[in-house]
């Protein structure tokens, strides 16, 4: 078949939030992410535009209804992808409603993005949590949008298991009172050297350039840091970073 | 002044290492890294483009030869300039002789880059480097050339306080004999868990998507882990936010 101007026009238009979030749906791109979301989610597939290679080799496809696969042309793909080098396959699918996660918040680990700018920062962030078995990413009304298609790309699958969720801190500090606030800051306990007590409760992440906000460092129950080399000429460590290291010590401290 | 064709070209042509190598010449850009390298190394300084208004306010400018500064508009600089958004300075720097460092590297905790292939990636490991007081980082002749330009402003500022020097795992393993190399390989054991005797040695870090290569990892003396959660479903971490797990456990445990 031939895509029509009209298909075009509205798989590009997904590329802003705006469109994104009038229609609930966003892009999926690539043979992997889009094996992992038919093996995971299929009934969240609204349309799967993909190679004749691709569809002839690709499990999952034959449970879809006929009617949501496109065989197109690489240079169609090319019209529609948002990568430099497009990959077989993009998927349209419907964001999911935001899961609560199995635990109760109380009970488990949970992430707070206050900020998050770069995509590929959020991305890598989601993909970090993932490995960490974190089920919940609350992010501040200023992150950068998850569905973007840089941020999902970057999560390298991270966006099927681990539910993002837009909310303040402020809300999430009346919704559960007491609940442990961890943020790192210049001038707090090493972590290796906290008590993490069952480490449950919400890590705050800052921005990438002016760290945590002051709303939400007022909040903090728990200062933390990340201590440089005592000679350090080293301002600050990446965003993803961090938040790799600070998941690791919570999950490997008792 | 105007800038003259022929030095247009000669800038541009940094961006691609084989006028890097011939010319011992790389780009730094922007405010806060051109003052980082007024402050740390100005006798690296081959030339200085800036705008009127910023070498009206820069310190460190005076101590330079006239000859080496140029004012420029900003027209030109977006001509010269590898930045979306060009930053007010650009420097042409010498690259330095690949220090070994205040300590035996026997002694010191380094890196050995096994074909890291983004440039952010390896811009943001010298920046852990950096902050974690790591000097030395090896990599390998298929890694990402360390000068080029967007690996010097993914560091931000780490260029100029950590040497990159280029080699082969097998040439640091027979001059080195018995040196302790580490590597994060699925089957390792918990790097929580790891007794870590003073923390000295290399530290491998993989490839982003093949991880440490053969060669490499049948010389590795202490295979370890960052262990994913028990269910969880991401197949890797990201090799800059591994390295940094790596890194802060390295210098906080005994």
């Amino acid at each position: 078949m031939t895509l029509s101007i009209n298909k075009i026009k509205y798989i590009k238009s997904l590329r802003l939030k705006k469109f994104r979030q009038k229609y609930n749906n966003f892009i999926v791109e690539g043979d992997k992410m889009a094996r992992e979301l038919l093996a995971h989610t299929p009934q969240r597939v609204v349309a799967l535009y993909a190679l004749e290679s691709w569809l002839a080799g690709a499990n999952g496809v034959s449970a879809l209804s006929p009617e949501k696969i496109f065989s197109i042309t690489a240079a169609e793909l090319k019209k529609i992808s948002n990568l430099n080098t497009p990959n077989q396959v993009l998927v349209v699918a419907d964001i999911p409603e935001a899961a609560q996660g199995p635990e109760p918040l109380e009970k488990a680990l949970s992430l707070y993005l206050d900020g998050i700018q770069d995509p590929g920062n959020m991305g890598t962030i989601l993909r970090i949590a993932d490995w960490f078995g974190i089920s919940r990413v609350f992010s501040s009304p200023d992150c950068v949008d998850p569905f973007n298609p840089k941020v999902v790309q970057a999560t390298m699958g991270a966006f099927l298991r681990v539910s993002c969720i837009e909310t303040t801190i402020d809300r999430l500090y009346q919704e559960y009172p007491g609940i442990p606030i961890y943020g790192a800051v210049m001038d707090g306990e090493n972590v290796f050297h906290t008590s993490l007590k069952g480490a449950n409760g919400i890590i705050v992440i800052g921005n990438e350039g002016s760290g945590i906000s002051p709303e939400a460092e007022r909040l903090l129950s728990h200062r933390i840091s990340i201590p440089p080399a005592a000679h350090s000429g080293a301002e600050s460590l990446n965003a993803a970073v961090a938040t790799g290291i600070l998941c690791a010590v919570f999950r490997n401290r008792g």
